[in-house]
């Protein structure tokens, strides 16, 4: 068994609405940003033993399904770093 | 001016306890899943104006230290992607 390092990237759909997304927008403008969106997700680093990087992936995989998003109203991406 | 997409990671250094991925660690662990440890940051996509790539940087950075990121207990960085 090796350890992997991976990150789950976490997105809401477009779709959806984002209320913490819209107030940092605001407060962005307030600020005198010429921003024009603000979207906010999830950044999550997960260390994990497993065989070989295709079967850490796999986990992750599974663990972003499960858990870490809730696909109804998110996407989600992994990323085996090492 | 045009439009820029950018997005800033921010993720709690080392030294600071997170409560919500260790949480999440233990139910990955109950679920099954051989993980060694869950840290949770933000991943913020931006979309604003600027002159040009490198006044969007600069921009990003600001609004990063400013008030997307706690740099007390937080690192980011910003990536511009178009």
């Amino acid at each position: 068994m090796q350890s992997f390092r991976a990150v789950v990237t976490v997105r809401l759909k477009d779709s959806i609405l984002d209320p913490a997304g819209e107030a940092t927008e605001g407060v962005l403008k307030h600020m005198g940003f010429a921003v024009q969106g603000v979207r906010i997700g999830r950044h999550i680093q997960v260390t994990l033993e497993a065989e070989d990087a295709k079967a850490a992936r796999r986990a992750v995989e599974r663990m972003a399904h499960d858990l870490l998003a809730n696909p109804v109203m998110e996407d989600y991406d992994v990323e085996v770093l090492s």
